[in-house]
């Protein structure tokens, strides 16, 4: 009987990809799925020279293994991860290693960590970007936790990750839960830069009135330079795509989806008082998409009977704006990283986690090299804006982004995180923000006191009315 | 030996001041703090009349009071409400009233009501408004759980409350944890107007380069028109203060504190799927102003050198664009209240919210009476902007937001609250959105499936690349 090297839990989309990788490289791997259809389906999708086992029966799913056991869940977050935990726990010996690979919040596994340390079994949590086509020729893997479990399993990991310049796109980031929690942050700053895109394609549409065919080629043409990226690239392909006479992308539905990450960072950004508006923006305006009758009867009754036809769209404006926007949500999500390092104790290498986004994952693109760079320079940075040379892109693109959004402002077109791409930016360079009112405000009607820039100490006016 | 009416558990800002309020309308009332400080200076100022006992022992607290008891916490949120209950607990009868006035967030007050129902106390969240000088000459108050509890009580509130036309700002808003929930957006709302308020006067100084003098009186003659407020005056009486030849706001620092029920807000509504951008971006700026050392570095490496000097300020286009701007806020926040209700069965009726908003509170504007109105023609109103009168107001005054939003963009002030406002405004009277390229991007990556607009059903492309 063979004893399969790793097992995996969930044979889903990313379950699937990631074992038939792992047989790929050499390694025998277990699945088990609940769905006796998945089970089966997997077996059949298994080439010649694969080892793989796919079976319904956790019992028999676990003896398969070798000892000391490997075992990777990829079900959905939250009471799933639970449940498969508590099935595969009445044969599993101490020693055992359990990795959670999927999008788990970062405080389920600081539980199950203490839950399962004090059962002998390690546990560690590791985000895995790259969807369905990165887990299957290679994903970002993004590990923390127990080091020395994820030491023994590292052979297998570098082995089906991405590889960037021959280094693979996996690497140990920190204490705790920190592989979760960059994962989330991944996924934040991907809900930014779809939103940003999409925006772009809207703004390209409906006010500067560009043809399909002009935007997909725009898109194709910005991939091979500075924006080059995993979602530009599949933006150009999506506006390819035809059905029939019509294209695929003008028949869907504008009701997008989300499973929960992108707000994660937000509501945590705003536990850390770290600012990401962009990421704000990306998910208000998932949860506003969903309004469709509202919007429907507000399109009636909100007239803006001024848009313009602005037809000297500036296209290298258009990209530059872009750009510069995608640096500032990269920025965003950064500065939570950092922050949330020192919050947590995960002491994150900030140049390690740009270093292993740079392939595999869905953010991947050449801009993050430039920023792996700026950590490299500085390991401390507060945040990439302050990269001499990063500040000289958005110092060059911004004139670009101010006339986008005028040309957008003036006709009625909404581009929420643009424009809150570009308030970061300003509010991030303005030594004096107008936030003093704000003080003296809260000191007039409730007494909450202030601080003064002339000494030091907690003030109070009787302010007179 | 006198029994006291009513208990108050809490003698800082607003405890003693409702106190006193309540002995200004005759009411007996007796206060614990266990700062004997705190219960010296309040006896000490209780006037001739007023039939007012301050202790620091729970136990003669308790006592003093007339069965079965009334007592309201106004403790700090969190532990403080937990430590004064167990406080009280030993000393207390069924059928007793315990009200938490404090900034609770609601689901503490689902878990507190259950913990002390099993134990025959009545516990019931009230939010309440006005801030110091509020408090003592009139807030606005905010009950929700236990309507037989409130009835009980009743007299007194409606007796100390902000009366407008005769009727006091105090109404049963809903079940459960209502009052609570209802508060904590109030304070959203409260930071939004806020934020919008300081980038008012920061693009009035920065963009427009108006002089101190001026803005104020632009705040003192707004507040006699439709920005009528008490936000708008107290921001009139503020820029007023000097201190010697500066004036006093000029010498406060930028870093704003919270006490985060905006946070609140804005995290509970991304759970609810409600975009509240303006609170968003308010809370996001008080996060921001705490960045100091890291905003001076980035305005010297970060420059904007085309900061042109914009002569011809328009003065009503600001005055209409921040109207604008704090109608959107408003909306955003009766919105989340709206899909709160239906979420957590509370039962709201947003008239009766809009109606005891009119005053005392600290968002207190003739604004209020505009919506009040709107929900009275239309009860189910899921935004105030599907109202025509509303509408109205908001088509009049669009051309305004955008001007000054131009100029503020080529001047390089950040204007984060404004810009989502109109954002807000301009995504909401969309009728498609572009997020149907985001659900194309979601399938490519990640087959997580759309829907169409021409069929039903949930589809998936094998996307070519």
């Amino acid at each position: 009987m063979i004893t399969y090297n790793f097992g995996i839990v969930g044979l889903g989309v990313m379950g699937r990809n990631l074992l038939l990788n792992m047989a790929d490289h050499g390694f025998a791997v277990a699945g088990l799925d609940l769905d006796q259809e998945k089970a089966d389906s997997l077996q059949a999708e298994a080439q010649d020279g694969h080892s793989v086992f796919a079976t319904v029966k956790p019992e028999d799913f676990v003896k398969s293994l070798e000892q000391p056991r490997a075992i990777m869940l990829l079900v959905p977050a939250g009471a799933p991860v639970d449940g498969a935990i508590k099935t595969l726990l009445p044969f599993l010996d101490e020693g055992d290693i359990i990795i959670d690979g999927g999008n788990t919040y970062f405080t389920d596994t600081d539980r199950r960590y203490k839950e399962l340390s004090s059962k002998g079994i390690h546990f560690f949590g590791m985000g895995i970007s790259g969807g369905e086509s990165g887990a299957r020729r290679g994903p970002s893997m993004m590990p923390g936790g127990d080091k020395i479990a994820y030491e023994r399993l590292r052979p297998i990991f570098e082995a089906i990750a991405a590889k960037v310049d021959g280094e693979p796109c996996v690497e140990f980031l920190g204490n705790g839960s920190a592989g979760n929690y960059v994962k989330m942050v991944h996924n934040g700053i991907e809900y930014g830069i779809m939103q940003l895109i999409a925006e772009t394609y809207d703004i390209m549409k409906n006010v500067y009135h560009l043809d399909h065919e002009t935007i997909q080629q725009l898109f194709e043409q910005w991939n091979k330079e500075e924006l080059n990226s995993f979602l530009i690239e599949i933006t150009a392909d999506i506006l390819k795509q035809k059905e029939g006479d019509k294209y695929l992308v003008d028949l869907i539905s504008d009701w997008a989806k989300s499973k929960g990450t992108g707000k994660w960072t937000s509501q945590n950004a705003m536990d850390l008082q770290v600012p990401v508006p962009v990421i704000d923006a990306a998910v208000n305006m998932r949860d506003m998409s969903k309004y469709k009758l509202e919007r429907i009867q507000a399109s009636a009754l909100l007239k803006w009977n001024n848009e313009e036809n602005i037809s000297n769209a500036n296209l290298d404006d258009l990209k530059k704006g872009l750009y510069f926007a995608i640096i500032t949500t990269y920025a965003q999500g950064l500065a939570q990283l950092k922050i949330a390092s020192e919050i947590y104790g995960y002491d994150l290498n900030l140049e390690t986690i740009c270093k292993i986004w740079r392939g595999g994952c869905i953010i991947r693109a050449i801009l993050l090299e430039d920023f792996r760079q700026a950590f490299a320079t500085e390991s401390d940075l507060p945040n990439v804006m302050l990269d001499k040379h990063i500040a000289e892109k958005l110092n060059t693109t911004q004139s670009s982004i101010r006339t986008v959004l005028k040309d957008t402002i003036q006709n009625g077109t909404p581009a929420s995180a643009w424009t809150n791409a570009l308030s970061y930016f300003d509010a991030y360079r303005s030594e004096n923000l107008p936030t003093n009112l704000i003080q003296a405000q809260r000191d007039f009607f409730g007494a909450h006191t202030y601080e003064r820039i002339d000494k030091d100490g907690i003030f109070h006016t009787r302010w007179e009315s």
